[in-house]
């Protein structure tokens, strides 16, 4: 399993990624799923994936080692497309070139082709994008009216994302409450785990601002942890209890 | 979709279902997912289902009409039955019964048997019980160290019960965060949706001592999801900004 979280807020750009994969519970590993193209001054993009490993890190070196666009003959790389739309077409055709080599073996062996990415970054000269390719080769980008996008195991970080993500809030706040996401899918799934990779990414800047991997023991990380069990605590005691009782004779006794 | 949670503390055992049930999004009714057997002074005995309603809605059936225990010969209802335990091991009987009626046409139709229940309730001279029985009829019994079981849409709503629920909390602090858990399911799936129904079973009482339906526009249930929204958002408030910088030259600016 895997848990990982794109922001994208008017400051710019985040983006977070576990580590964990498992093959079964009893074969884990820690494998990077977030990745950078950076050439400070023109271009920084980001890329994080979900799903079947061997799917997504083969789409990861057709990506590096760039791919014939079957209309124009050109090759092309995360690091020469013109613009951030191209680049998540670029994913969406190394996942259709897999599925085209693979797929057939994979159905074959009962593996379904299950990979997604996250693809965040900013060209020269055009604003911040962030997009989710779906392992069809299709995607959406994110808007400002919910500014984020997750794959992987997305439901238990999603209420706090809901709440509190707008497109206004400082980026450093993004990436807290990004982190708070990762947390709370930590705690209810062991197959999303430490270290995680962050990345942000400041509106022109064109490189990354913050590229880091929080390790086992972080002590921030380990802060957040603590604080936000013991905010989410104290938060439900200041609502009043209910006032129900029962449609028939009983009443609250107390 | 469905969620149900049921929450077994120290004073008692509170049971919520929402009412939605959906086949395909363009097709919404309200169903009622909560039932209770209550003979009030001698046992209370309380089903939440989620899954295929037409199983769940004969299995429920079966459990009224009472069904003939293969080795005793006996007829048994929920009403009769002398332990919560037996009343576990008779939702388990149900199901394979209406398992081995339906099974073969679902498979043919292609409709999977996916149902699940939660058993909670009290019988005279035994403490309260929680159960959660599978679609095969397997089922296990809720503990004191996670004190809440869920079926049906149940990730968005654990992450406030793994962190605000202890065997030892107020019953109706319980229903509280049982409340908080819905809401943060139905935010953010439209397959859960009012009106909420809602059961507190008070430890020795048995009897029901709240059953009462959430409808839209409960003015303590819209107090509680704006209170919790503010408190959400205002949590993370207290927590420090992150402080990484790159690994590289890159430091954060303001």
């Amino acid at each position: 399993m895997t848990y990982c979280t794109g922001i994208l807020v008017r400051e710019g750009l985040v983006m977070i990624a576990d580590t964990r994969t498992n093959a079964g519970i009893d074969n884990v590993s820690t494998f990077r799923k977030l990745h950078v193209w950076d050439r400070p001054g023109e271009r920084v993009v980001s890329v994080a994936s979900a799903g079947n490993l061997s799917l997504s890190q083969s789409v990861m070196g057709l990506l590096a080692e760039g791919m014939k666009d079957p209309h124009s003959g050109r090759i092309e790389t995360l690091e020469t497309v013109p613009s951030m739309f191209r680049a998540a077409q670029l994913v969406g055709l190394g996942l259709r070139q897999i599925r085209h080599e693979l797929g057939e073996a994979l159905e074959e062996a009962g593996v379904s082709f299950e990979v997604s990415f996250l693809l965040g970054g900013q060209i020269k000269g055009k604003p911040p994008k962030l997009y989710m390719i779906y392992s069809a080769g299709n995607f959406i980008e994110c808007g400002m009216d919910a500014p984020f996008l997750q794959i992987g195991e997305h439901k238990y970080g999603k209420p706090i994302l809901d709440r509190a993500v707008t497109y206004d809030i400082d980026i450093y706040d993004a990436l807290k409450i990004g982190l708070i996401s990762v947390d709370s899918t930590m705690r209810s799934n062991l197959g999303v785990g430490l270290p995680i990779d962050i990345i942000v990414i400041r509106r022109d800047a064109l490189a990354t601002q913050v590229s880091a991997r929080i390790e086992v023991g972080d002590p921030y990380f380990q802060d957040l942890r603590n604080s936000w069990s013991e905010a989410l605590r104290a938060a439900h005691m200041n609502i009043p209890r209910p006032p129900y009782t029962s449609d028939s004779a009983a009443t609250k006794e107390d």
